[in-house]
């Protein structure tokens, strides 16, 4: 048989989560915590359980979760969704992605991507065999120089990928960034996909720039989001997708027959925990602590950084050290001084190795304190 | 922008069970359980949260989960898969379902698939450019005619979808079924989908005819089965599917950018609760109780019937009381008598209308009695 994915290997986060057990490293490569989120979701979910949300629920997803989503975005843009029409709830934020790209994504159709990108949306564009085109950043700002997607953008751009904060490199879109996507796409059939997972993560007091921000960009955008990097439980795979209307009538008819629906008590939990703001609202403190507390353990190692903007990841250019491939330095770190990272050059173009690794600091302070000790003996 | 499923309307669950719930109706259309299921098994799922089993699981599953399946494959089969390469956890039967078809359909290929047929198996192939073939099996016994098949059968059939136990006539396959499958496909490159998630709900001692059973069939064939179904939590949406490994690392390439990996508590309160055999093996008498005890009440009505061999389901044949068109009679009997179920045209070829309704009687024998009640009263 044919394969649909010729080339598709194991990802990386599989390859170096194992590799890390294996070896009984610290693991900061797969982006999740290894502390537990709150006891009172947890319960609330059980509690969802015990009164009986165990049978299907609707397809958008439990009207009182859609709800709590749409009063988010009130609170927190001024710029909501109806709960009724333009908000989906996924079986994880990468489930919303492959639904909103095979929704839109046919034969041929061009797909623009800004490398370093996060591993699903090439596979996903290519499952729906779409032509996926790479605008690479450069470390270590990673700007968009969006004359380059100017160029790139042709009668067959069906969609526009963006992703802010920007996983793996931390860096976020400005309002000019936006507001330069909105000029280039205005009057276009063109789709924005904006990978939003890491909305609650912003740092140093700057602002998350959601494409719901911007009105004319909006009524052409997708955002997808997840439940599980807000509340530390990305085992629970929960997340949700909102859009204007006419374009989230078509997510719904790929969503119905992809997973239908998504855990019912899950949903219920959520719902009942998001009623308090407060739940979601403190996250880019709690984040930037850790990232303090890392880089200040680090500062004077052989390793240069710029701090993180946003998400809970870090990326370290380790060239003052050895101008090893950065998947082969990756393995060398987990193996031999019990460390394990994400090498970046598995998101870019053509694997460019700029000599960074991805460390992801959503991990106990003590367990920093460890990592940043091997860090600084290298 | 184009619609990849222009056609597509809301489903007819949601439509009748929206219906039911304005009307206040007993919901007998949409095939979920209104009793809880074992406490136990909430238990373990909430246990498993509690002990932190809250990031991401193995992409595959969890290997426990996985072990408890392959166990039951040798259990009751004596033919099993190996929980390394060639099993995955799912987000619900239908996400595996839309996995396998994608893996394997691409554009122009034809997919046979027998008519009444569960109303994710088409958009799904039309969403991968493939094209139906559709068979139609008559009411009220539903047998498949092989030599149909064969005749429809050419060089552009991918895949063959079969469904056992069938939802929704309730009827299942005998062994003389799966042989003449087998030799079908034998030495072609056909991948066999073998729909088996009322598995374990086969009544009057017959036996469960899975493709697992038939070596050569199994050489080529997925199994699509839900722990929904099983278990009394469809609202969890947790299913699995097996194949031989070459299959299954297609299967995989597609479900790792589709949802990654799916809810982990709930896959370890699984892996748990299925470590007793017990849990799954008394499903056939449990509904078949429930089947008589309907189907009893409802012999003397003017409703006609052969009774269902497995599923949950029940279909009626109600043309000694109307001729009115299957959807409309559905829609009158939630809104005048109070009674919500499924019309078949729905699932068949050009909404053929045999004057039957599906009625689900996973429901508490209160909820049955007062269903026939009403179709006593009609
Ligand atoms: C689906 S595993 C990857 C988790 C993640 O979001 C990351 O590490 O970037
Ligand atoms: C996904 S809703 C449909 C539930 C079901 O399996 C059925 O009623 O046939």
């Amino acid at each position: 048989h044919l394969s649909k994915l010729p080339n598709i290997e194991t990802t990386i986060f599989t390859v170096m989560s194992g590799l890390a057990n294996k070896h009984k490293a610290i693991n900061l490569s797969q982006g999740f915590p290894n502390f537990k989120g709150d006891q009172k979701l947890i319960d609330l979910v059980s509690k969802a359980m015990n009164s009986g949300y165990n049978q299907y629920a609707l397809m958008p997803g439990n009207m009182q979760l859609r709800e709590a989503i749409a009063k988010k975005f009130d609170l927190l843009y001024g710029s909501s969704y109806h709960p009724e029409s333009e908000i989906t709830i996924t079986a994880g934020a990468t489930q919303a992605i492959y639904d909103v790209i095979t929704a839109f994504v046919r034969a041929d159709d061009e797909v623009i991507i800004l490398k370093p990108a996060y591993d699903c949306y090439e596979p996903s564009i290519r499952i729906n065999g779409g032509k996926p085109v790479s605008i690479q950043l450069e470390a270590p700002n990673y700007q968009v120089d969006w004359n380059e997607v100017a160029q790139k953008m042709s009668s067959k751009t069906k969609m526009i990928i963006i992703n802010t904060p920007h996983n793996p490199s931390g860096t976020i879109f400005s309002e000019a960034d936006m507001l330069k996507l909105q000029e280039l796409t205005k009057n276009s059939n063109i789709i924005v996909l904006s990978d939003e997972v890491y909305e609650h993560i912003v740092f140093d007091g700057e602002k998350h720039q959601s494409v719901c921000l911007f009105p004319d960009l909006k009524s052409r955008s997708f955002i997808t989001a997840s439940f599980g990097k807000t509340f530390h439980n990305t085992g629970w795979k929960t997340g949700y997708c909102c859009a204007p209307k006419e374009l989230m009538e078509e997510f719904q008819k790929i969503h119905q027959f992809n997973v239908f629906s998504v855990n019912h008590p899950v949903q219920k939990g959520l719902a009942d925990y998001m009623q308090d703001p407060n739940t979601y609202l403190g996250l880019s403190e709690f984040f930037q602590a850790k990232r303090d507390l890392f880089l200040n353990l680090i500062k004077d190692s052989r390793f240069q950084f710029k701090p993180s903007q946003g998400t809970y990841f870090q990326v370290l250019d380790y060239s003052k050290i050895t101008q090893e491939y950065d998947v082969d330095y990756a393995k060398r770190l987990t193996i031999e001084n019990g460390l394990a990272s994400i090498p970046l050059s598995v998101f870019n173009e053509n694997k460019l190795d700029n000599k960074v690794l991805r460390f992801c600091f959503a991990k106990t302070d003590e367990t920093l304190k460890q990592a940043a000790d091997i860090l600084n003996n290298i």
